[in-house]
Protein backbone atom coordinates (compact mmCIF):
# COMPACT_ATOMS: atom_id res chain seq x y z
CA UNK A 1 0.00 0.00 0.00
CA UNK A 2 1.31 3.45 -0.99
CA UNK A 3 -0.15 6.86 -0.44
CA UNK A 4 -0.06 9.27 -2.93
CA UNK A 5 -0.63 13.20 -3.28
CA UNK A 6 -1.35 14.56 -6.07
CA UNK A 7 -2.93 18.21 -7.30
CA UNK A 8 -5.22 18.95 -9.88
CA UNK A 9 -6.95 21.20 -11.59
CA UNK A 10 -10.77 21.25 -12.93
CA UNK A 11 -13.19 22.80 -14.57
CA UNK A 12 -16.30 22.58 -12.47
CA UNK A 13 -18.95 23.30 -14.36
CA UNK A 14 -19.92 19.84 -15.89
CA UNK A 15 -19.12 18.18 -12.05
CA UNK A 16 -21.94 17.94 -9.54
CA UNK A 17 -19.24 19.19 -6.89
CA UNK A 18 -16.20 17.23 -5.60
CA UNK A 19 -18.01 15.27 -3.14
CA UNK A 20 -19.14 11.01 -4.59
CA UNK A 21 -22.95 11.40 -4.87
CA UNK A 22 -25.23 8.58 -6.23
CA UNK A 23 -25.58 8.87 -9.89
CA UNK A 24 -24.37 12.65 -9.90
CA UNK A 25 -20.23 13.30 -11.70
CA UNK A 26 -18.48 14.13 -9.44
CA UNK A 27 -14.51 14.81 -9.18
CA UNK A 28 -14.13 12.21 -6.09
CA UNK A 29 -16.47 9.82 -8.45
CA UNK A 30 -14.63 9.65 -11.79
CA UNK A 31 -11.15 9.77 -9.83
CA UNK A 32 -12.18 6.57 -7.96
CA UNK A 33 -13.42 5.52 -10.92
CA UNK A 34 -10.62 5.03 -12.88
CA UNK A 35 -7.99 3.91 -9.62
CA UNK A 36 -11.09 1.15 -9.69
CA UNK A 37 -9.97 0.13 -13.05
CA UNK A 38 -6.54 0.39 -12.32
CA UNK A 39 -6.78 -2.20 -9.47
CA UNK A 40 -9.11 -4.64 -11.64
CA UNK A 41 -12.12 -4.02 -9.15
CA UNK A 42 -10.43 -3.01 -5.84
CA UNK A 43 -12.45 0.54 -3.83
CA UNK A 44 -9.72 2.96 -3.82
CA UNK A 45 -11.19 5.98 -1.47
CA UNK A 46 -9.98 9.53 -2.77
CA UNK A 47 -9.85 12.82 0.08
CA UNK A 48 -9.60 15.97 -1.18
CA UNK A 49 -8.49 18.65 1.00
CA UNK A 50 -12.10 19.86 1.01
CA UNK A 51 -15.38 19.80 -1.09
CA UNK A 52 -16.17 22.11 -4.05
CA UNK A 53 -19.75 22.74 -4.75
CA UNK A 54 -21.19 22.24 -7.73
CA UNK A 55 -19.93 24.40 -11.02
CA UNK A 56 -17.06 25.73 -8.51
CA UNK A 57 -13.63 24.69 -10.43
CA UNK A 58 -9.94 24.07 -9.09
CA UNK A 59 -6.27 25.14 -10.26
CA UNK A 60 -4.65 23.40 -7.41
CA UNK A 61 -7.46 21.24 -5.44
CA UNK A 62 -4.98 18.36 -3.50
CA UNK A 63 -6.13 14.49 -3.09
CA UNK A 64 -4.81 11.48 -2.05
CA UNK A 65 -5.49 7.79 -2.09
CA UNK A 66 -3.60 4.37 -1.19
CA UNK A 67 -2.92 2.61 -4.10
CA UNK A 68 -3.61 -0.95 -2.60
CA UNK A 69 -1.47 -3.05 -5.15
CA UNK A 70 2.58 -2.82 -6.10
CA UNK A 71 3.80 1.00 -6.01
CA UNK A 72 3.87 2.92 -9.55
CA UNK A 73 6.78 5.16 -9.22
CA UNK A 74 5.06 8.74 -8.83
CA UNK A 75 6.25 9.97 -12.00
CA UNK A 76 4.58 7.35 -13.97
CA UNK A 77 1.08 7.45 -11.62
CA UNK A 78 0.85 10.91 -12.83
CA UNK A 79 0.99 10.04 -16.78
CA UNK A 80 -1.00 7.14 -16.10
CA UNK A 81 -4.17 8.62 -14.21
CA UNK A 82 -3.82 11.30 -16.97
CA UNK A 83 -4.10 9.62 -19.86
CA UNK A 84 -7.56 8.02 -18.40
CA UNK A 85 -9.04 10.98 -17.14
CA UNK A 86 -11.77 12.82 -18.56
CA UNK A 87 -10.48 16.01 -20.36
CA UNK A 88 -12.05 18.44 -17.39
CA UNK A 89 -9.31 16.86 -14.92
CA UNK A 90 -5.79 17.31 -15.10
CA UNK A 91 -3.23 16.24 -11.98
CA UNK A 92 -0.28 18.32 -12.70
CA UNK A 93 2.12 16.79 -9.70
CA UNK A 94 2.49 13.51 -7.89
CA UNK A 95 4.30 12.74 -4.97
CA UNK A 96 4.46 9.39 -2.53
CA UNK A 97 3.87 10.22 0.82
CA UNK A 98 4.32 8.65 4.21
CA UNK A 99 1.21 7.49 6.00
CA UNK A 100 0.46 10.01 8.29
CA UNK A 101 0.50 12.51 5.65
CA UNK A 102 -3.46 13.74 5.27
CA UNK A 103 -4.72 15.75 2.79
CA UNK A 104 -7.46 17.73 4.85
CA UNK A 105 -5.15 17.15 8.43
CA UNK A 106 -1.85 18.11 7.00
CA UNK A 107 -3.20 21.17 5.11
CA UNK A 108 -1.35 24.71 6.68
CA UNK A 109 -3.71 26.85 4.52
CA UNK A 110 -5.83 27.63 1.82
CA UNK A 111 -6.12 29.73 -0.88
CA UNK A 112 -9.47 30.81 -2.74
CA UNK A 113 -9.74 32.87 -6.07
CA UNK A 114 -12.85 34.41 -6.92
CA UNK A 115 -13.15 36.11 -10.78
CA UNK A 116 -15.89 38.38 -11.14
CA UNK A 117 -16.48 39.92 -14.97
CA UNK A 118 -17.39 43.50 -14.85
CA UNK A 119 -19.08 42.83 -18.22
CA UNK A 120 -22.25 45.06 -19.03
CA UNK A 121 -24.02 41.56 -20.94
CA UNK A 122 -23.30 37.84 -19.11
CA UNK A 123 -20.29 37.06 -21.36
CA UNK A 124 -20.82 34.02 -23.18
CA UNK A 125 -16.99 32.87 -23.08
CA UNK A 126 -16.89 33.63 -19.43
CA UNK A 127 -20.37 32.60 -18.02
CA UNK A 128 -18.58 29.16 -16.57
CA UNK A 129 -16.10 30.74 -15.94
CA UNK A 130 -16.85 33.74 -14.08
CA UNK A 131 -19.44 35.53 -11.44
CA UNK A 132 -20.76 38.65 -13.12
CA UNK A 133 -21.54 41.73 -11.29
CA UNK A 134 -22.84 44.58 -14.35
CA UNK A 135 -22.83 47.71 -11.60
CA UNK A 136 -20.62 50.49 -10.62
CA UNK A 137 -17.77 49.74 -7.82
CA UNK A 138 -14.79 50.98 -6.54
CA UNK A 139 -12.19 48.61 -5.90
CA UNK A 140 -10.38 50.65 -3.22
CA UNK A 141 -12.98 50.46 -0.95
CA UNK A 142 -13.50 47.01 -1.21
CA UNK A 143 -10.09 46.58 -0.74
CA UNK A 144 -10.03 49.01 2.76
CA UNK A 145 -13.09 47.28 3.89
CA UNK A 146 -11.26 43.65 3.29
CA UNK A 147 -8.44 44.50 5.93
CA UNK A 148 -10.89 44.16 8.29
CA UNK A 149 -11.23 40.42 7.44
CA UNK A 150 -7.68 39.37 8.57
CA UNK A 151 -6.74 37.59 11.68
CA UNK A 152 -8.89 35.61 13.69
CA UNK A 153 -12.43 35.46 13.94
CA UNK A 154 -15.94 33.56 14.56
CA UNK A 155 -17.14 33.69 10.84
CA UNK A 156 -20.82 32.44 11.71
CA UNK A 157 -21.76 35.83 9.92
CA UNK A 158 -20.44 34.15 6.81
CA UNK A 159 -21.03 30.44 6.92
CA UNK A 160 -24.09 28.91 5.12
CA UNK A 161 -26.25 26.96 6.85
CA UNK A 162 -26.33 23.53 6.45
CA UNK A 163 -22.43 23.15 7.82
CA UNK A 164 -22.06 20.97 11.03
CA UNK A 165 -19.41 22.44 11.79
CA UNK A 166 -19.80 23.71 15.62
CA UNK A 167 -16.53 26.03 15.56
CA UNK A 168 -16.85 29.09 13.50
CA UNK A 169 -13.31 30.20 14.51
CA UNK A 170 -11.09 30.39 11.51
CA UNK A 171 -8.02 32.94 10.59
CA UNK A 172 -7.59 34.76 7.43
CA UNK A 173 -4.23 35.73 6.21
CA UNK A 174 -4.32 37.32 3.25
CA UNK A 175 -7.10 39.07 1.40
CA UNK A 176 -6.16 40.92 -2.59
CA UNK A 177 -8.93 42.54 -4.28
CA UNK A 178 -7.81 43.75 -7.79
CA UNK A 179 -8.70 44.59 -11.43
CA UNK A 180 -7.91 42.80 -13.99
CA UNK A 181 -8.07 45.73 -16.84
CA UNK A 182 -7.46 43.41 -19.87
CA UNK A 183 -9.92 41.00 -18.82
CA UNK A 184 -12.65 43.46 -17.32
CA UNK A 185 -12.73 41.26 -13.92
CA UNK A 186 -12.12 41.82 -10.50
CA UNK A 187 -9.87 39.50 -8.64
CA UNK A 188 -10.54 38.15 -5.47
CA UNK A 189 -7.83 36.47 -3.69
CA UNK A 190 -8.68 35.22 0.44
CA UNK A 191 -5.66 32.75 2.10
CA UNK A 192 -7.07 31.83 4.78
CA UNK A 193 -6.60 28.79 7.92
CA UNK A 194 -9.82 27.14 6.26
CA UNK A 195 -12.78 28.40 5.44
CA UNK A 196 -16.39 27.78 6.30
CA UNK A 197 -19.05 26.54 3.79
CA UNK A 198 -20.13 29.02 1.06
CA UNK A 199 -17.59 30.92 3.23
CA UNK A 200 -15.48 32.84 0.19
CA UNK A 201 -18.77 33.57 -1.85
CA UNK A 202 -20.69 34.88 0.89
CA UNK A 203 -17.56 37.43 1.20
CA UNK A 204 -17.16 38.07 -2.03
CA UNK A 205 -21.10 38.77 -2.51
CA UNK A 206 -20.57 41.09 1.01
CA UNK A 207 -17.48 42.78 -0.44
CA UNK A 208 -18.99 43.40 -4.26
CA UNK A 209 -22.02 45.53 -1.83
CA UNK A 210 -19.48 47.67 -0.13
CA UNK A 211 -17.66 48.17 -3.60
CA UNK A 212 -20.99 49.31 -4.68
CA UNK A 213 -21.77 51.63 -2.10
CA UNK A 214 -25.01 49.33 -0.97
CA UNK A 215 -22.93 48.95 2.47
CA UNK A 216 -20.75 50.77 4.83
CA UNK A 217 -17.15 50.19 4.34
CA UNK A 218 -16.41 50.29 8.10
CA UNK A 219 -19.51 47.31 8.15
CA UNK A 220 -17.31 44.37 8.57
CA UNK A 221 -16.39 44.21 12.20
CA UNK A 222 -19.90 44.87 13.18
CA UNK A 223 -20.92 41.86 10.95
CA UNK A 224 -18.20 39.81 12.30
CA UNK A 225 -19.48 40.60 16.14
CA UNK A 226 -23.12 40.08 15.01
CA UNK A 227 -22.43 35.99 14.75
CA UNK A 228 -25.69 36.24 12.65
CA UNK A 229 -25.71 34.48 8.70
CA UNK A 230 -28.96 37.00 8.13
CA UNK A 231 -26.35 40.25 8.42
CA UNK A 232 -25.37 39.11 4.79
CA UNK A 233 -27.92 38.07 2.00
CA UNK A 234 -25.94 37.02 -0.79
CA UNK A 235 -24.06 34.64 -2.04
CA UNK A 236 -21.87 34.67 -4.84
CA UNK A 237 -22.27 32.57 -8.04
CA UNK A 238 -20.37 29.34 -7.91
CA UNK A 239 -19.30 29.90 -11.36
CA UNK A 240 -16.09 32.65 -10.46
CA UNK A 241 -14.92 30.70 -7.30
CA UNK A 242 -11.55 28.72 -7.84
CA UNK A 243 -9.87 26.92 -5.22
CA UNK A 244 -6.48 28.12 -6.34
CA UNK A 245 -3.80 26.54 -3.57
CA UNK A 246 -3.54 24.19 -0.28
CA UNK A 247 -0.81 24.97 1.10
CA UNK A 248 1.40 22.06 3.45
CA UNK A 249 4.08 24.16 4.38
CA UNK A 250 3.79 26.77 6.51
CA UNK A 251 1.46 29.63 4.15
CA UNK A 252 4.82 32.13 3.20
CA UNK A 253 5.30 35.65 5.38
CA UNK A 254 4.00 37.62 2.46
CA UNK A 255 0.72 36.80 2.60
CA UNK A 256 0.43 36.34 6.44
CA UNK A 257 -1.07 40.05 6.83
CA UNK A 258 -2.04 39.09 10.47
CA UNK A 259 1.50 39.23 10.97
CA UNK A 260 2.06 42.58 10.03
CA UNK B 1 -40.48 45.36 -42.91
CA UNK B 2 -37.21 46.43 -41.68
CA UNK B 3 -34.01 45.14 -42.11
CA UNK B 4 -31.62 44.87 -39.21
CA UNK B 5 -28.22 44.30 -38.88
CA UNK B 6 -26.49 42.91 -35.62
CA UNK B 7 -23.17 41.76 -34.46
CA UNK B 8 -22.99 39.02 -31.99
CA UNK B 9 -20.55 36.48 -30.19
CA UNK B 10 -21.52 33.00 -29.51
CA UNK B 11 -19.47 30.40 -27.61
CA UNK B 12 -19.79 27.63 -30.16
CA UNK B 13 -19.14 24.24 -28.22
CA UNK B 14 -22.72 23.50 -27.52
CA UNK B 15 -23.73 24.53 -30.81
CA UNK B 16 -24.13 21.93 -34.44
CA UNK B 17 -22.54 25.18 -36.01
CA UNK B 18 -24.37 28.29 -37.73
CA UNK B 19 -26.52 27.33 -40.06
CA UNK B 20 -29.85 25.26 -39.59
CA UNK B 21 -29.80 22.02 -39.34
CA UNK B 22 -32.89 19.59 -38.86
CA UNK B 23 -32.99 18.12 -34.80
CA UNK B 24 -29.77 19.94 -34.22
CA UNK B 25 -28.96 23.07 -32.13
CA UNK B 26 -27.49 25.67 -34.66
CA UNK B 27 -27.40 29.59 -34.14
CA UNK B 28 -29.21 30.24 -37.27
CA UNK B 29 -32.03 27.76 -35.25
CA UNK B 30 -31.65 29.66 -31.93
CA UNK B 31 -32.10 32.93 -33.28
CA UNK B 32 -34.93 32.01 -35.96
CA UNK B 33 -36.78 30.78 -33.25
CA UNK B 34 -36.74 33.51 -31.26
CA UNK B 35 -37.69 35.97 -33.80
CA UNK B 36 -40.71 33.27 -34.49
CA UNK B 37 -42.14 33.87 -30.43
CA UNK B 38 -41.52 37.70 -31.38
CA UNK B 39 -43.34 38.11 -34.40
CA UNK B 40 -46.14 35.02 -33.11
CA UNK B 41 -45.36 32.39 -35.18
CA UNK B 42 -44.11 34.13 -38.38
CA UNK B 43 -40.98 32.62 -40.08
CA UNK B 44 -38.25 35.66 -39.84
CA UNK B 45 -35.06 34.04 -42.22
CA UNK B 46 -31.56 34.98 -40.40
CA UNK B 47 -28.97 35.54 -42.81
CA UNK B 48 -25.51 35.18 -41.76
CA UNK B 49 -21.96 36.63 -42.70
CA UNK B 50 -20.84 33.26 -43.03
CA UNK B 51 -21.46 29.64 -41.65
CA UNK B 52 -19.52 28.79 -38.90
CA UNK B 53 -18.37 24.47 -38.34
CA UNK B 54 -19.68 23.07 -34.74
CA UNK B 55 -17.27 24.12 -32.46
CA UNK B 56 -16.28 27.33 -34.14
CA UNK B 57 -17.07 30.87 -32.09
CA UNK B 58 -17.73 34.12 -33.25
CA UNK B 59 -16.34 37.15 -31.56
CA UNK B 60 -18.21 39.24 -34.64
CA UNK B 61 -20.48 37.30 -36.51
CA UNK B 62 -22.89 39.67 -37.91
CA UNK B 63 -26.44 38.82 -39.50
CA UNK B 64 -29.22 40.60 -41.05
CA UNK B 65 -33.01 39.43 -40.95
CA UNK B 66 -36.13 41.19 -41.97
CA UNK B 67 -38.54 41.90 -39.37
CA UNK B 68 -42.11 41.68 -40.61
CA UNK B 69 -44.02 43.39 -38.03
CA UNK B 70 -43.71 46.92 -36.71
CA UNK B 71 -41.10 48.73 -36.77
CA UNK B 72 -38.71 48.04 -33.24
CA UNK B 73 -36.20 50.82 -32.43
CA UNK B 74 -32.49 49.21 -32.66
CA UNK B 75 -31.25 49.87 -29.50
CA UNK B 76 -34.89 48.33 -28.37
CA UNK B 77 -34.34 45.37 -30.74
CA UNK B 78 -30.89 44.78 -29.16
CA UNK B 79 -32.11 44.17 -25.62
CA UNK B 80 -35.56 42.58 -26.66
CA UNK B 81 -33.43 39.90 -28.62
CA UNK B 82 -30.27 39.69 -25.61
CA UNK B 83 -33.13 39.12 -23.01
CA UNK B 84 -34.62 35.75 -24.64
CA UNK B 85 -30.79 34.56 -26.17
CA UNK B 86 -29.93 31.28 -24.09
CA UNK B 87 -26.27 32.65 -22.24
CA UNK B 88 -23.50 31.15 -25.14
CA UNK B 89 -24.92 33.72 -27.66
CA UNK B 90 -25.14 37.65 -26.93
CA UNK B 91 -25.92 40.58 -29.21
CA UNK B 92 -23.30 43.38 -29.12
CA UNK B 93 -24.55 45.79 -31.84
CA UNK B 94 -27.76 46.15 -33.66
CA UNK B 95 -28.59 49.14 -36.49
CA UNK B 96 -31.41 49.00 -38.79
CA UNK B 97 -30.36 48.97 -42.81
CA UNK B 98 -31.24 49.66 -46.11
CA UNK B 99 -32.90 46.76 -47.97
CA UNK B 100 -30.27 46.73 -50.20
CA UNK B 101 -27.61 45.93 -47.53
CA UNK B 102 -26.44 41.82 -47.33
CA UNK B 103 -25.00 40.39 -44.40
CA UNK B 104 -22.88 38.22 -46.86
CA UNK B 105 -22.72 40.32 -50.27
CA UNK B 106 -22.28 43.96 -48.98
CA UNK B 107 -19.14 42.46 -46.48
CA UNK B 108 -15.76 43.78 -47.61
CA UNK B 109 -13.55 41.32 -45.41
CA UNK B 110 -13.43 38.87 -43.03
CA UNK B 111 -11.32 38.81 -39.71
CA UNK B 112 -10.45 35.23 -38.17
CA UNK B 113 -8.37 34.08 -35.18
CA UNK B 114 -7.18 31.12 -34.56
CA UNK B 115 -6.05 30.43 -30.26
CA UNK B 116 -3.48 27.70 -29.77
CA UNK B 117 -2.53 26.48 -26.45
CA UNK B 118 0.88 25.45 -25.89
CA UNK B 119 0.07 23.92 -22.49
CA UNK B 120 1.67 20.57 -22.17
CA UNK B 121 -1.58 18.80 -21.72
CA UNK B 122 -4.66 19.83 -22.63
CA UNK B 123 -5.66 22.47 -20.26
CA UNK B 124 -9.20 21.85 -18.75
CA UNK B 125 -9.72 25.73 -18.95
CA UNK B 126 -9.25 25.54 -22.62
CA UNK B 127 -10.14 22.72 -24.14
CA UNK B 128 -13.27 24.18 -25.98
CA UNK B 129 -11.46 27.40 -26.55
CA UNK B 130 -8.42 26.58 -28.23
CA UNK B 131 -6.63 24.73 -30.32
CA UNK B 132 -3.64 22.36 -28.75
CA UNK B 133 -0.28 21.95 -29.77
CA UNK B 134 2.03 21.09 -27.28
CA UNK B 135 5.54 20.72 -29.46
CA UNK B 136 8.60 23.26 -30.30
CA UNK B 137 7.27 25.89 -32.17
CA UNK B 138 9.43 28.69 -33.82
CA UNK B 139 7.15 31.78 -34.12
CA UNK B 140 9.50 33.92 -36.32
CA UNK B 141 9.61 30.86 -38.50
CA UNK B 142 5.50 30.99 -38.83
CA UNK B 143 5.54 34.90 -39.27
CA UNK B 144 8.27 34.89 -42.77
CA UNK B 145 6.35 31.72 -43.92
CA UNK B 146 2.96 33.41 -43.75
CA UNK B 147 4.05 36.58 -45.62
CA UNK B 148 4.01 34.03 -48.29
CA UNK B 149 0.06 33.90 -47.97
CA UNK B 150 -0.45 37.75 -48.55
CA UNK B 151 -1.89 38.55 -52.09
CA UNK B 152 -4.11 36.92 -54.57
CA UNK B 153 -4.26 33.46 -55.11
CA UNK B 154 -5.84 30.29 -56.06
CA UNK B 155 -6.25 28.68 -52.65
CA UNK B 156 -7.32 25.51 -54.03
CA UNK B 157 -5.13 23.68 -51.87
CA UNK B 158 -6.29 24.97 -48.78
CA UNK B 159 -9.77 24.51 -49.48
CA UNK B 160 -11.70 21.22 -47.87
CA UNK B 161 -13.35 19.10 -50.18
CA UNK B 162 -16.90 19.49 -50.11
CA UNK B 163 -17.43 23.05 -50.61
CA UNK B 164 -19.27 23.70 -53.48
CA UNK B 165 -18.00 26.74 -54.48
CA UNK B 166 -15.79 26.65 -58.14
CA UNK B 167 -13.66 29.41 -58.20
CA UNK B 168 -10.89 29.05 -54.99
CA UNK B 169 -9.54 32.49 -55.21
CA UNK B 170 -9.34 34.80 -52.50
CA UNK B 171 -7.02 37.89 -51.64
CA UNK B 172 -5.33 37.64 -48.14
CA UNK B 173 -4.66 41.14 -46.81
CA UNK B 174 -3.18 40.25 -43.57
CA UNK B 175 -1.94 37.55 -41.51
CA UNK B 176 -0.22 38.20 -37.93
CA UNK B 177 0.79 35.36 -35.64
CA UNK B 178 1.96 36.75 -32.16
CA UNK B 179 2.77 34.65 -28.63
CA UNK B 180 0.52 35.61 -25.95
CA UNK B 181 2.72 34.43 -23.06
CA UNK B 182 0.47 35.47 -20.04
CA UNK B 183 -1.73 32.71 -21.51
CA UNK B 184 0.74 30.41 -23.01
CA UNK B 185 -0.85 30.53 -26.61
CA UNK B 186 -0.13 31.34 -29.96
CA UNK B 187 -2.79 33.93 -31.87
CA UNK B 188 -2.96 33.84 -35.24
CA UNK B 189 -4.76 36.50 -36.98
CA UNK B 190 -5.98 36.33 -40.90
CA UNK B 191 -7.76 39.03 -42.50
CA UNK B 192 -8.68 38.63 -45.98
CA UNK B 193 -11.26 38.90 -48.72
CA UNK B 194 -13.42 35.71 -47.84
CA UNK B 195 -12.03 32.09 -46.91
CA UNK B 196 -12.71 28.60 -48.72
CA UNK B 197 -14.40 25.91 -46.14
CA UNK B 198 -11.79 24.95 -43.43
CA UNK B 199 -9.09 27.11 -44.87
CA UNK B 200 -8.22 29.13 -41.93
CA UNK B 201 -8.18 26.00 -39.98
CA UNK B 202 -5.69 24.19 -42.86
CA UNK B 203 -3.67 27.27 -43.02
CA UNK B 204 -3.17 27.05 -39.23
CA UNK B 205 -1.85 22.85 -39.30
CA UNK B 206 0.47 24.28 -42.20
CA UNK B 207 1.80 26.88 -39.99
CA UNK B 208 2.00 24.58 -37.34
CA UNK B 209 4.48 22.25 -39.23
CA UNK B 210 6.17 25.14 -40.27
CA UNK B 211 6.94 26.13 -37.13
CA UNK B 212 8.02 22.83 -35.67
CA UNK B 213 10.34 22.34 -38.40
CA UNK B 214 8.51 19.20 -40.01
CA UNK B 215 7.91 21.56 -43.67
CA UNK B 216 10.31 24.05 -45.06
CA UNK B 217 9.75 27.66 -44.26
CA UNK B 218 9.43 28.53 -47.88
CA UNK B 219 6.84 26.10 -49.12
CA UNK B 220 3.90 28.16 -48.95
CA UNK B 221 4.51 29.32 -52.60
CA UNK B 222 5.05 25.64 -53.40
CA UNK B 223 1.79 24.45 -52.19
CA UNK B 224 -0.35 27.08 -53.55
CA UNK B 225 0.94 26.79 -56.99
CA UNK B 226 0.47 22.72 -56.47
CA UNK B 227 -3.48 23.58 -56.35
CA UNK B 228 -3.57 19.99 -54.68
CA UNK B 229 -5.40 19.72 -51.56
CA UNK B 230 -3.39 16.57 -50.54
CA UNK B 231 -0.32 18.99 -50.05
CA UNK B 232 -1.83 19.78 -46.27
CA UNK B 233 -2.90 16.88 -44.82
CA UNK B 234 -4.05 18.45 -41.10
CA UNK B 235 -6.75 20.37 -40.18
CA UNK B 236 -6.14 22.28 -37.33
CA UNK B 237 -9.16 21.84 -34.49
CA UNK B 238 -12.79 23.38 -34.44
CA UNK B 239 -12.61 24.03 -30.81
CA UNK B 240 -9.59 27.41 -31.11
CA UNK B 241 -11.16 29.07 -34.29
CA UNK B 242 -13.14 32.25 -34.07
CA UNK B 243 -14.90 34.57 -36.54
CA UNK B 244 -13.60 37.74 -35.22
CA UNK B 245 -15.05 40.75 -37.35
CA UNK B 246 -16.64 41.08 -40.86
CA UNK B 247 -16.04 44.56 -42.57
CA UNK B 248 -18.57 46.38 -43.94
CA UNK B 249 -16.47 49.32 -44.64
CA UNK B 250 -13.29 49.12 -46.50
CA UNK B 251 -10.59 47.01 -44.73
CA UNK B 252 -8.18 49.55 -42.88
CA UNK B 253 -4.78 50.15 -44.67
CA UNK B 254 -2.82 49.04 -41.50
CA UNK B 255 -4.49 45.97 -42.79
CA UNK B 256 -3.23 46.09 -46.21
CA UNK B 257 -0.27 44.44 -46.54
CA UNK B 258 -1.06 42.87 -50.01
CA UNK B 259 -1.24 46.82 -50.81
CA UNK B 260 2.71 47.81 -49.28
Amino acid sequence: MTRYKMTMAYDGHLFHGFQVQPDQRTVQGVVEDVLKRMTKGKYVKVEGSGRTDAGVHAMGQVIHFDYPQREIPAERMLPALNSQMPTDIIFTNCEIVDDDFHVRYSAKGKWYRYRCSLDHFVNPFKRFYTGHFPYPLDVAKMQKAASDLIGTHDFTSFAASGGSIEDKVRTIYYVNIQEDKANNEIIFDFIGSGFLYNMVRILVAMLLEIGNGRRPVDDIPRVIAAKNRLEVQGTAHASGLYLYHVFYEDVPAKYRLDLQ
